[in-house]
């Protein structure tokens, strides 16, 4: 099967497709229009996107739910069986291990780090909590792909560069530190700080 | 003072500048290549970043530490008295009232708001919990500017809505769903599952 390589921002649409096409019925068909209105975004700009991954769409009617589903979760790597280690089981970390989106079928977190022997041992939401020492082991044989840092930020590279050693490729930072990664590693930052300074940026330019 | 419209990704740049420049001594000069070197960026990237807020790098040295972050603060409005309303004190909410990042001298969560009637008149590192009924007049009262949306997703829309009429422009949002702002509005969204399908679609690329 062929896959082709798809610019950042529309790979963020698709995410948001499958979202919605998540609660409308599976036989439902709707028009490129109807998808575009309820993402907000134009007709042209939906069937450029959905073009990335070849023609399914009813020709002169739309796209079939299920069908559109399964294909942005092929697309996305979805159907793929990934498991998710968190490292740093404090406020944010805990605050993740309890959202229900990170305990999906396709993206579940499946284990979990903590330096804190008063942590270590304990379970949450059925994810143990283990020393910083089992990571190797337990990503090898668990077979997990991601790892997310929720550790203060002094700890974040350094838990980074054992991630990474671990076999980890893809990484989602909280951590508001810079992290250097090699290139066969994918990071994505999440970072509140930089985006609640680009809020304020915005508000300085209009209160003049 | 004049101000510029500078591209977006150009202002997440300054933010990341500025945390650089504040773990220097003020007396400090740097070049652009070391300030590149720091942030992993190119030299001509910095300079022409900082071209954007005119001349102020001190000819064939570089940019001195104080005056660097004296004026990305300002271009970045953080000269200016401005405070945030939390909005949802759940496990995400309360993670970011625990959090430095939201007490900090420019930008600090002022206020919190909850419908839980056994959370308000709560009080979480100094920061009041208070009922949605007194949100207009809080904000306006405290000079709120920037909203922070953390409740759940059903109710993410309604609190939207609320926080605009009560004057906010600016508005964070953790809830992973889609909001309709007008345009004198700045909605900014927090979506950690869209991220994470990212890294998704980057290993499933990977494995092929």
């Amino acid at each position: 099967m062929q896959r082709f390589k798809i610019p950042e921002i529309t790979v963020e649409r698709l995410s948001i497709y499958l979202r919605i096409a998540k609660k409308l019925n599976d036989s439902d068909i709707f028009s490129s229009q109807r998808l575009a209105e309820l993402v907000g975004t134009s007709d042209g700009q939906v069937r450029k996107d959905l073009a990335y991954f070849g023609e399914f769409g009813v020709p002169g009617q739309g796209y079939k739910v299920d069908r559109l589903k399964q294909e942005i979760s092929r697309i996305l790597g979805l159907d793929r069986d990934q498991g998710i280690a968190l490292v740093g089981v404090g406020k944010l970390g805990s605050a993740l291990l309890d959202s229900p989106r990170f305990r999906s079928k396709e993206l579940r977190i499946r284990t979990a780090f903590d330096s804190d022997p008063s942590k270590v041992g304990k379970t949450r939401q059925g994810v143990k909590i283990q020393e910083m020492d089992a990571m190797s082991k337990v990503i090898s044989q668990e077979k997990i792909e991601i790892g997310i840092i929720t550790t203060p930020t002094a700890a974040a590279h350094e838990v980074a560069n054992r991630l990474i050693e671990a076999g980890i490729k893809a990484i989602l930072n909280f951590a508001p530190t810079r992290i250097v990664v090699p290139d066969y590693v994918k990071l994505k930052n999440v970072d509140f700080s930089i985006q609640l300074e680009g809020l304020s940026y915005f508000l300085a330019q209009h209160s003049l």
